[in-house]
């Protein structure tokens, strides 16, 4: 067999690492299940023509042929909002709206492998969508959920910044651009190709100097609450060729969303929020706000939760709805790579009893058991080796405690004693009464 | 867009159907990790070479190709065991053997679809790898964790029926079967085309017919303790043609062996084991333990958990191991047809937090909030629409409790008083001490 070397993009985790990832999961569904979400998985699969929307992400998407099969049948999703969208729409009429829903799966995209871009990896979702009209405040709510999730986990501060489509798109027409959505994916790239890379895309997009300009000055305005809307209505008014009427009306509307947002987030989740008039997202279907989310300390990341406000979830329209994505596959690489989680063993086991000698295997198993039966995760030594080499064994692994059984005078195995290797300490125990430490008994996932 | 028809064979469940499958996997998850199985996820794709071992499963292998793209790079994996042997052959070197694992994941097999076949579906699969040997009480060990994850689920009995590979091999060749692995891929085949095609596939294979009727006679043995030697014996010193020397040897092992197997089982989990001379398992790689389970009155499901003993993990040989397979998604969708077990709520909310009007709705939310704090599960309504159709929209989803703030004289909003929605009983309470009764707290997973 060939190609044994770990498939670039296709992560693999150790047990220990496994556990710092399930730990992420368990978090995360935890604190959606609070907020009342349920969960949802769709299959992993979907007819090509519902992968085609996104010309770039076209492209990404994997092909399944059954083997020596000619014709393509499905591919992979590349989102959780795709199948999403397909699961609202074949059970519209058995789902109650507003629809909470969670979904956490493996999504696939075929890229160029690269320095921290997967292949394959775990997103986390959450969406609100509402039949026919979804009121503001659930835009507040998806990001408070969404705050609250990645706090569970313990890590540095997440900021998260926001913006609103209608404020930007209302701006851009006002000063004149007439493709708003591809000046969107200009300024998107800001943080990639700085200002002067934009300023040159949207020259090479016919975007006049001065509305260039205008539109990126906007993209410098921030605040933690709604103060941000001063800047904005003096960049409008000293914008010369800015139009009023519509567009301002639109503005003006994003304007007011985008402050309320901002400070019930905040309300809610005290200094997470910001306003960045910064963030584009470069999809089309955004309508109102939009969220970028970094980690401090670790902004080279990327944005680890993201998402948006769109009118239709579905391509016929109808179901408006806000939804937030966390890449948690990215986010566990690097609290991996960097060990800022790290489980307290690899092995869910607090105790290996061991085994004196074949014959009394199943008086170990027994002990066993009676621990199981009290919720102590154990294994009994596969071996009836020396003691010292069973020791050695559970040591390896990063089993805190080893159970030895004892023969009473009458010949039977008693429960004997147990023995802390750490510290070396061993009392007399027994099997339906002995608790490990709190601490001990299950691994935990703690700062690294 | 088009095709909106479920696609054939790949389940997909709603949110109170999916409470069912998630609780299936969390107690499998636990009963695993209180035997000391460590958990791993390995990534849904390998490279196409090392998916084309079995002919019959090969041509199940789904390929992927990147869109536009000409080559295909990889296949889905079609079970756990592949990526399990590749996973170790990678990592030998940081791994602490014997190795126990768990792995629950989505594998899939491009079927034909038709009744009762997935093509995506979960699996749940635990195995004991060791680098040079391994003891014989494993075999027991793994299919006792497999019977009591079984039994977690509140099911009905489970059968968990064992052969042995050495008993097998050394009747068939003692008989003077040549060819092994083909007659025991056709009586494999015992349950779906009975006692004569099983005998006419064995005459097509150049089976002279004593030694098919003796198989076949052999495959009817069974007994739930070791009581199935004598009946062995018998046959084999009454068919003329038996050989004895090193096929006979081979069967005396297989035969002490499966006796302790089945006693050892069904000291541990009593009423579970019976030996079964008619279990086959198609596969190859198998040469001690083999293992089928039913579950009592859906024998028609086939088998639930199946798996065996094998002395290479990997092609190279070594890393013998005993692993189990359950089909988590082909119990599943039984339990969900027929209702064998049902979530007692489709949503995690517990309590809906009902709004007086849009101005405070911040005050319910911090309801909401103080209830969450103490793991209380709840969301705010959505509107502020008449009490009434509040309660309704919380009956509509199952929720069994609305809280209604109070306007308390200062005109600060209060507590205010909490509703069960099932009984009309309604009572003042306070967000910081009120409970839920302990059977309300979460959706509960239950027999139908």
């Amino acid at each position: 067999m060939s190609r044994l070397a770990p498939l670039s993009g296709f992560p693999e985790w150790t047990p220990s690492e496994r556990l710092v990832e399930a730990h992420v999961i368990d978090r995360l569904r935890e604190v959606f299940e609070l907020h009342g979400f349920a969960q949802i998985e769709t299959r992993a699969v979907e007819p090509l023509e519902r992968l085609g929307g996104e010309a770039e992400a076209s492209k990404e998407v994997y092909v399944l042929t059954r083997r020596g099969g000619e014709t393509a049948e499905f591919g992979l999703h590349f989102d959780l909002t795709v199948p999403f969208a397909r699961y609202v729409e074949e059970r519209q009429g058995h789902l109650t709206f507003p629809f909470r829903r969670y979904q956490i799966q493996k999504v696939w995209r075929g890229e160029r492998p690269q320095e921290g871009r997967f292949r394959e990896f775990y997103q986390a979702d959450i969406d609100v969508v509402a039949r026919e009209t979804l009121p503001a405040h659930v835009e507040a709510e998806v990001a408070v959920v969404m705050a609250r999730a990645l706090q569970s986990l313990d890590l540095p501060p997440v900021r998260m910044r926001m913006n609103d489509r209608r404020l930007v798109e209302g701006f851009y027409r006002g000063v004149g651009i007439a493709d708003v959505a591809g000046a969107l994916r200009s300024v998107d790239k800001l943080g990639k190709i700085g200002h002067d890379g934009v300023a040159r895309e949207l020259a090479a997009q016919g975007v006049p100097e001065t509305a260039a300009e205008a539109i990126l000055h906007l993209a410098r305005i921030r605040s933690s609450d709604s103060s941000f809307h001063e800047a904005v209505l003096d960049l409008w008014e000293t914008t010369p060729t800015h139009a009023d009427g519509e567009p301002q009306k639109l503005m003006a509307e994003g304007i007011a969303a985008l402050g309320a947002l901002v400070e019930a987030v905040n309300a809610a989740v005290p200094g997470t929020a910001e306003a960045d008039l910064s963030i584009a997202r470069g999809l089309d279907y955004y309508t109102g706000a939009v969220y970028e989310t970094t980690l401090e300390g670790h902004e080279d990341l990327g944005s680890i939760c993201s998402g948006g406000r769109y009118d239709s979830l579905v391509a016929g329209g109808g179901f408006p709805g806000v939804g937030m994505s966390i890449g948690v596959s990215r986010l566990v690489s690097r609290l991996v790579s960097r060990r800022m989680l790290v489980a307290t063993r690899g092995v869910p086991s607090a105790v290996l009893v061991a085994v004196m000698d074949e014959e009394t295997r199943a008086a170990s198993q027994s002990i066993a058991d009676r621990l199981r039966a009290r919720g102590i995760a154990c294994e009994v030594s596969p071996s009836a080796a020396k003691f010292g080499k069973q020791i050695q064994y559970a040591d390896r692994r990063g089993i805190p405690f080893v159970w030895f059984p004892g023969a009473d005078p009458t010949g039977e195995v008693s429960d004997g004693e147990v023995k802390d290797i750490r510290s070396g300490e061993q009392v007399a125990a027994d099997a339906d009464a002995w608790n490990p430490p709190a601490e001990d008994l299950k691994p935990r996932v703690v700062r690294g």
